[in-house]
């Protein structure tokens, strides 16, 4: 309940163009049943419990691996809270909605 | 050219809920003239130098000690290209394309 | 193997001052075996597999949560190499070494 | 002051091994006069003000660009406390002694 997970996946010793593993990360969450929130620097999902994000990670990594990855660094942003339930859409339209009561 | 900077501020000291203060610190990247993308974890903007970001942090970081936080705790996830030119926009969209050529 | 994850542990609505609930994580990870470097910003550890991971994050939110933490944001960085092994501690030494070859 | 910042620098497409990029990194905060901590996944710095995290940034980009990376992802942990002056070297300390008050 309430846990969002954000992935950053960061291929090494691929060249710099790492579009296409970022996008079979996402296609692993999605196959995963997960809803991911695919934004210009990382990727947000919500997820049951904590011990998924090592599941996530174990499938994301052989899947890049698989592709020729030797070496792969992931940033993972875990937000567990658990005084109350925030959808992971209303996060950044919280945001906006506060913007919009006080605009510019 | 080309450098993508994605902001997730975090007070402390100001109890569990922040997003007033991540609230501010968009309106703070509109003030200064950036097109802030907030997505649920973070907020990215496109700059125009390296040294735009310690003055958006210092921006930010004063508007967020002004409200009240004592400490502020901010990740900052710079993407600085150099060989080729894409728009933060486009991050993401490339991303769904490459999944749409080969659907789940 | 080879997989290093490094964790920032950030709880929300307990005040300005972690220090305690960074120690207690600190604590969880020696409790389960694992020998953490502490650093001025995060602690890093060698894990034998990716779902560990969760194991590791469970253990920790459970523990912050117990202790009063009603919001934990947790970012970890995973490395995880498969061409080579490179031991931990090894890493800052390497750093260390290939500036000494070259001084100021 | 009591601003400190931990930098992550992954430079992409020049091969899995980083560990001379790293290297480069830190040398260029010695000669700006910084005395960084070097850990396993990054480096820590005390700094004056936030807008020096810019013109570090710029200086270390530069370096890695000038030594053939392509594309340079940076991660910067920003941590300031205005309510309290705590030393870089003092906050694993101070973990450490929590430890030792209340061993395993």
């Amino acid at each position: 309940m309430g846990i969002h997970a954000t992935f950053k996946v960061i291929p090494l010793g691929v060249g710099p163009s790492i579009s296409k593993y970022v996008a079979e990360a996402v296609r692993v969450l999605r196959e995963m049943g997960y809803k991911p929130v695919v934004g210009p620097a990382d990727t947000s999902v919500e997820v049951g419990s904590l011990e998924e994000i090592g599941r996530i990670l174990r499938r994301i990594h052989d899947t890049l691996t698989a592709m020729g990855a030797p070496r792969i660094i992931t940033i993972i942003t875990v937000d567990d809270r658990r005084d109350k339930d925030t959808p992971l859409e209303y996060k950044a339209e919280k945001v906006e909605s506060l913007l919009s009561l006080k605009p510019l």
